[in-house]
């Protein structure tokens, strides 16, 4: 199907359900808003933004959202670390659409704050087992060629709380540390060639310029693979809290390797075992033993609206269900939707054929008669791996885990539009 | 090809590129940057950012971009409009990567300024020839099955100072007019057949709620096939200058239908004649007669570095040329680089396959030995169409007009880097 025969197919789909509903005796949007036409101030008179002007163009050279939309912004959680310098801004995914997530509101996490790093100031080293070590300025990052890439960036621990039941009541803190965007930049392995990896280095060590030293090693073959240094994101200049001037893109892997403010990459025999790969990072099964080196992000989804957050407001009727479903390892196939928490689920459709490593949304469009639903989702991607429940992770993972929560996950919604994360057994 | 064979011919074709560079006696990055290492104390020396904390998350619920690119913002021209309530800020193209424009900086164009509409009082209303007048409040379209799509936006005057010769020394001014984002909206078809589309209506016309009452009529076929009312760009919601809460999407045709504040669409036998589709928004030939209903933007390229805004400040060897292609036709295929003024052309790279009425990012890396160049860009389209060059625009429409020219753009890029905007004959 091409895309306009896509669209075409929603429309004739949309059509007969709203005649289905209103057979049904459903509040359909055309036939309500019919009758609204008659009385409505709103069309029969002349309204005050019709009779005067507006803001000029000097009003705007780099626009905000409108005040309306104040409450679309990044959240942090009081409790969740010790300070605000080494804390998490979750992405308002429950009030976002589409997939592209703007810089503005795109989550966020540091460990030692973020810092303020002039392009001038800026260097990249390149060294340990290289022909040339090899110290990079801006200036020269921007002579290099450059590639074009939409990822997902999701943090090990989005979800995380979730392990030991339904915690927080709102998508934007259950699944919201993650964002996607258009990454510009150069591949690492454009570098790395240029200083010639020797053949005993089989790691690299990646580490940024902030206070906190964040540092991750990966194989030799993921670094000469996919991994960019990256200097803008939604074709501008990387934000101060997203790295400026320069952060790490590790397509599909745990976003703390993501490496803001990168200062240097060095290439080793072995993995550095750093902090944030030993103390962190790993994941500690029911028996007291920790995997590590578990870095990619496993095939997962989540209804964003309604939820928690997104209450159905409007009554009876056409319902649109949409969410975002993700895979490190590849693109994603297709998800399901459930209304009954898992007995029965029913294929949603995805508005762009799933991308490799980037976020596909996904709608259901439905009749809700004011039933309780047990909302969920569950995505597939082209391995063929399929979105598991949290108590088949679980079983093999017992709950001592903080990373790597990618279950499926639960709202309940009531008679009255609301709803509440639950889990069903 | 797919996209990691594409990397590794882009990362193999650097590597050549540089010996060859290095073997002609160029600055290659990578040597000029070893040997920086020794003595840098950016390098040797623990930096101030390393030792504190930078900012913590409760700094950023929504972050804007950081002072240093403060000169990365949307311009107007003065001497353009009568007022800046019936202005133009143009993207700061020049200094953007990538595909998709953030909203922040994204062109805008309004008749009476920009208004302030909430929510809670938009109305959308669909009438004439239909079987049932309807009236759709915003949570009404937020029920409809909906769509995502990437698509440009680009003015009808875009260029259209250069039709007397080289105007403005910018490609911020010359092309800037445009800008591309994901947009999330209802198909108008959707609405339309809510409403019942009579035999008799063969057109629409849409008009905006601002005091201006923008208004254009198109053909009830495009009406039919691929236009959006949306009610998001790039995620979250329309910024108030791009038309908040709802406008809709006229793929490929020029941004004046791409009505902001959406207010009513009429079904109509025939075209409404209204202010902006007769004394503007026509294309007066050199014969006095004018030429109208040019809707579609035609297929156009442009090199946004290095050009006036973007001198080359690195001295000799490597260099990135870059710029953006469409087509409000179809999807672009390949785009040509000269550094002659157009005698000689060579195949840029994509930075990804050309995607239908979206911007093309494309790529040309090059050993630049300091020698003046007349840079030239020259895009072709999926339907076999090829830019013309501005003369051949001329010869056909002489230079009467405002609108619509897709004539290809000459940088005169001169020994110490500077460009300046020029035509060859």
């Amino acid at each position: 199907m091409d895309e306009k025969e896509r669209d075409s197919a929603v429309s004739l789909n949309r059509r007969n359900f709203l005649r289905a509903g209103a057979a049904a005796g459903a509040l359909a949007a055309g036939a309500g808003a019919a009758r609204a036409q008659e009385a409505d101030p709103l069309i029969t008179e002349v309204q005050p933004w019709a009779q005067g002007w507006g803001d000029g163009v000097d009003a705007n050279p780099y626009g905000m959202p409108i005040e309306f939309e104040s409450d679309v912004v990044r959240r942090n959680v009081g409790w969740l670390t010790a300070d605000v310098i080494s804390s998490i801004n979750f992405t308002p995914i429950h009030a976002l659409d589409g997939t592209i997530t703007p810089q503005g509101c795109a989550f966020e996490r540091h460990h030692s704050g973020a810092i303020e790093l002039r392009k001038e100031d800026y260097r990249l080293m390149i060294h340990g087992l290289v022909d040339q070590p090899l110290v990079f300025t801006y200036e020269d990052l921007e002579r290099f060629p450059r590639v074009n890439r939409t990822y997902f960036l999701e943090c090990a621990a989005n979800s995380g709380m979730e392990w030991a039941g339904a915690q927080l009541n709102g998508v934007q803190f259950t699944q919201g540390m993650i964002h996607n965007m258009e990454y510009t930049g150069v591949t690492l392995r454009t570098l790395l060639e240029e200083a010639g990896v020797k053949p005993e280095g089989k790691w690299v060590y990646v580490e940024g310029a902030d206070a906190s030293s964040n540092g991750r090693s990966m194989p030799i073959e993921k670094a000469l693979d996919d991994v960019l240094v990256a200097f803008k994101a939604n074709g501008e200049a990387l934000r101060k809290e997203h790295g400026y001037p320069v952060r790490l893109c590790v397509p599909g892997w745990e976003g703390n390797m993501w490496i803001k403010w990168l200062r240097r990459v060095e290439v080793t025999e072995g993995p550095v075992e750093s902090r944030e790969e030993t103390s962190k990072y790993t994941d500690t099964l029911e028996n007291g033993i920790s995997r590590k080196w578990t870095w990619v992000m496993d095939c997962k989804s989540v209804i964003t609206s309604p939820s928690p957050q997104m209450p159905i407001k409007h009554g009876k009727g056409p319902l649109v269900i949409t969410g975002l479903a993700w895979s490190g390892r590849g693109a994603v196939t297709g998800v399901d939707v459930s209304l009954d928490g898992g007995k029965t689920w029913q294929p949603a459709r995805l508005a762009q054929p799933g991308q490799a490593m980037a976020l596909t949304r996904f709608y259901l469009d439905i009749d809700w008669q004011g039933e309780e639903m047990l909302l969920q989702s569950r995505a597939t991607d082209d391995t063929g791996y399929v979105q598991p429940t949290k108590n088949q992770l679980r079983a093999v993972r017992g709950e001592n885990s903080v990373y790597h929560n990618n279950g499926i996950q639960t709202w309940w919604v009531k008679a009255n539009g609301e709803a509440e994360n639950v889990e069903v057994s």
